[in-house]
């Protein structure tokens, strides 16, 4: 059980605000118009031939009742491939129904996300089987090192949401952990979080759950929708039964959902940017209309997932060219049809080196400057998401809090033009003294909480340390001056109930 | 002397060619919109305070020849405090006769730069006084280093062009090393380099040495400009007899000048974004109507170098936020009097770290967007430009290569979409194997020379190595194989003539 300690607690949080300085927490609007690669010819034979996939070639959907509300509504359904193709029309007219903004809240209203128009939110990483830092070195994924990456995720106030699972606690019983992790994503962050999206089960428990923490009935939960889950096609072209009954059951509940094919050129999609932006495209569109089918105007995203592998290994790579140009690309596809937009900012590196930050920002820049909604994975993903890493996640956030900085829009008076302290100032002189500095000087700039700016010969005389190496003892500091969020204790209770209740019934079956 | 030696040298790129396999060299155009933080009214009020700095304010010139040009011209001149005004009126009509683009030869004709438009060219470091390399530390600049690094900056052929001196020959004689440093740009290279810009001698030498290398007059080589220097303003608002001669030399000889304010906020400028970015406006305005006074039609481009520094101890960032505006916001000020534009990429680290590529990616990313034509100190620059670095170079060079990438357009056919492909792979399967993969696999995807995408097993087993520490191999497989460029015998030879009958009239008097 969560209890906050009062006083203790709270000195412990002023030791740990002297000396992690971050910005607190905003939202972040994207200022700039985005940057799009294909021209309007490029983007409309893409969608053409997205069309053509869902109408003549088909996807195949093993889930029976998702198969009979796409043939309910109009759909070709053939029982004996299970492949169901949709006409454009009808593609057409579920997409009009699609939202193309809606709030998601979580238990701290303050902190709900405007899913749409050029807003911004930073995810962090999702579904890592290892976990990482300079301490402890690698190793698999468990639910102390869950906690801990929900206690650094709540404390970075750049974090908006948490992605499915920041991490996979293998040491969980596999068919309770979903109940495990939202308890904790509960009474350790007033964030949104992602529900596991394998069958309707878990993601029905986390919109339980979510009600109960946020006081409501699971009715009045579907006109103020909490919870999340992000559904990936199983690329190329077929929808299992695990994916499709989650998105039928939160889309029932009027909770939102994120279509996200995997489509890996060359791997599980075609090798061209172009095919691969086809089949994200029709696979996506897939998933949304049964979304829309099952209710209509239901909260939805459409999320894009395109990288390339490495064709020696057939690894997948992140922060490539091509990922940041697909990027960029998806968005122009989600703002074709009016809708949110989920991207993600990942990297393939082994360490927390020049390589993982040049391949993030790669990807970082194409999700910032492609108008993603939601940028998933953006702090702490490693290995193309094979680990987690608590050194990555601190030179994220800072990276994150820069570019949240950048995107404020510009402001200023006819005074910030200087023109009078030019007057002040001789030719070679300086500012330094200028009342015009003086007046402005303790928040003119974005301060940094890793960056380094001494000189050499000091750098060296304090150990030489790289960023990375910084970035331990500030997710030590983190840690140790965390404070949960004011959850009441009669939900942390109802909540304990639920969980304790719910594991009693699922037993130790396998879902 | 340079002599290329034969078959040995031959044989020895060919293997170093096998080692590090990078893309060729190309011109990169941008594809995207410029984005743009500042709104037109506020583009419009900082043109309009840098007319009233020029007009009312006022910049003072220690020149004579300076004073005399611009009062030639119609500026109000008062040689009591050597402040000179610039009439609105007069601006305006200097800066129409300044090119919007211009063509810059280097000895490899091939490797003439189109400065103006979408063109964006990376340029090496410059003037670093210290150097680093993994395998030798940091260590004063020398001329040993110099020459690795012009042979480097050759050998990556996502370098365009070298800034003036890559480094700061510090044991060889300050006043003839430009001698020694363009005879080895012009035998060791053949991309354009810029001179350095103290005075009218060492130009007017770099201009003769370019003309001998290309076997043309100097009044050839002013029908076809080679030579391009770099002219800092003494910011604030103080232009010193050695840049003014310096551009009045050069754009007597019809070469390029960029106009570059050393503007960083809180410093040598106000604090604001506004205000630098209006002091910066307004003195290289200043620099560049200068050169339309001299040669009207001459060379020039607009430089901008505004960044902020560190409040706490008074060291330039880079890589910041408001640096990577105000590259962004340097491009709209340099397209509002349809000038070229000169940016640059620079980070604050100590180390070849992760706040060394985060810092350098932010500001490239400026850079670029911000539709820069000339990317100075894009490779190597360490330290706010106290060092050049080995190994950042080359993790900067990996960096530009696939931001080039991402910069071509995108085009594809048909068969790119590959429908065909879809109907031959079935659900959840792959096409690792379909001949629409097979056919294209070879050269899909960019090919990085520095990331490793194996898995953690394999990485760990070859040694753990970070990208930073394969850097080093990479530079050193690079000099192994490096080869000079064809510079004709006659003219290398006629180049040591020069440059020995120089150095007998300079003597060892400073300039």
């Amino acid at each position: 059980m969560v209890r906050r300690g009062a006083r203790q607690g709270r000195s412990k949080r002023e030791e740990n605000e002297k000396k992690v300085v971050q910005q607190p927490f905003f939202f972040t609007q994207n200022p700039f118009v985005p940057l799009e690669p294909l021209n309007s010819d490029q983007l409309e034979s893409i969608h053409r031939a997205s069309m053509i996939i869902l109408e003549q070639t088909g996807i195949e959907v093993n889930s029976l009742r998702a198969r009979q509300f796409y043939k309910n509504a109009g759909a070709e359904v053939d029982e004996a491939s299970q492949i169901v193709r949709l006409p454009q029309d009808l593609v057409i007219s579920l997409l009009e129904t699609a939202p193309s903004e809606f709030i998601l809240t979580p238990t701290n209203s303050e902190r709900a996300l405007d899913i749409g128009k050029n807003n911004i939110h930073f995810g962090m990483v999702s579904g890592a089987p290892n976990v990482s830092c300079a301490l402890h070195g690698r190793r698999p994924g468990n639910f102390d090192d869950y906690k801990n990456l929900i206690k650094l995720g709540q404390s970075f106030n750049v974090i908006h949401f948490f992605g499915n699972q920041t991490l996979s606690p293998n040491d969980l019983p596999v068919n309770t952990r979903h109940l495990d992790t939202a308890f904790v994503n509960l009474t350790y962050s007033d964030k949104i979080f992602l529900s596991m999206s394998i069958g309707g089960t878990r993601v029905r428990d986390t919109a339980n759950m979510l009600a109960i923490a946020r006081g409501l009935t699971i009715e009045e939960l579907a006109l103020s929708p909490s919870c999340i889950t992000n559904v990936n096609i199983n690329s190329p072209r077929k929808f299992d039964i695990e994916m499709a009954e989650a998105l039928i059951t939160l889309a029932e509940l009027g909770q939102a959902v994120v279509v996200t094919p995997f489509t890996l050129m060359g791997a599980m999609a075609p090798i061209t940017l172009a095919g691969a932006l086809a089949q994200q495209n029709a696979e996506a569109i897939f998933g949304i209309c049964l979304t829309q089918i099952v209710r209509k105007g239901a909260p939805v995203v459409y999320g894009g997932f395109t990288s390339n592998v490495d064709m020696k290994s057939g690894a997948p790579a992140f922060g490539t060219p091509e990922n940041t140009r697909a990027n960029m690309a998806g968005g122009q596809l989600a703002r074709r049809y009016n809708l949110p937009y989920r991207t993600s900012a990942c990297s393939a590196s082994n360490a927390v080196d020049t390589q993982a930050v040049w391949e993030t920002q790669m990807a970082l820049w194409g999700a910032v400057s492609g108008h993603g909604n939601l940028i998933y994975h953006a702090a702490g993903w490693g290995e193309g998401g094979l680990v987690a890493s608590y050194e990555k996640l601190v030179v994220d956030c800072e990276m994150l809090q820069a570019m949240s900085s950048l995107l404020k829009s510009v402001t200023f008076t006819n005074d910030d033009l200087g023109l009078s302290a030019q007057e002040n100032v001789l030719p070679g002189g300086h500012f330094f003294g200028s009342e015009h500095t003086m007046s402005r000087y303790r928040d003119a700039f974005y301060p940094p909480f890793l960056s380094d700016w001494t000189n050499h010969e000091a750098w060296e005389a304090a150990g030489s340390q790289r960023a990375e190496d910084r970035a331990t003892s500030v997710w030590q500091q983190m840690l140790e001056g965390f404070q949960p969020p004011n959850l009441p204790q009669d939900r942390i209770e109802a909540l304990e109930e639920y969980v304790s209740r719910r594991k009693e019934e699922i037993g130790t079956n396998e879902l």
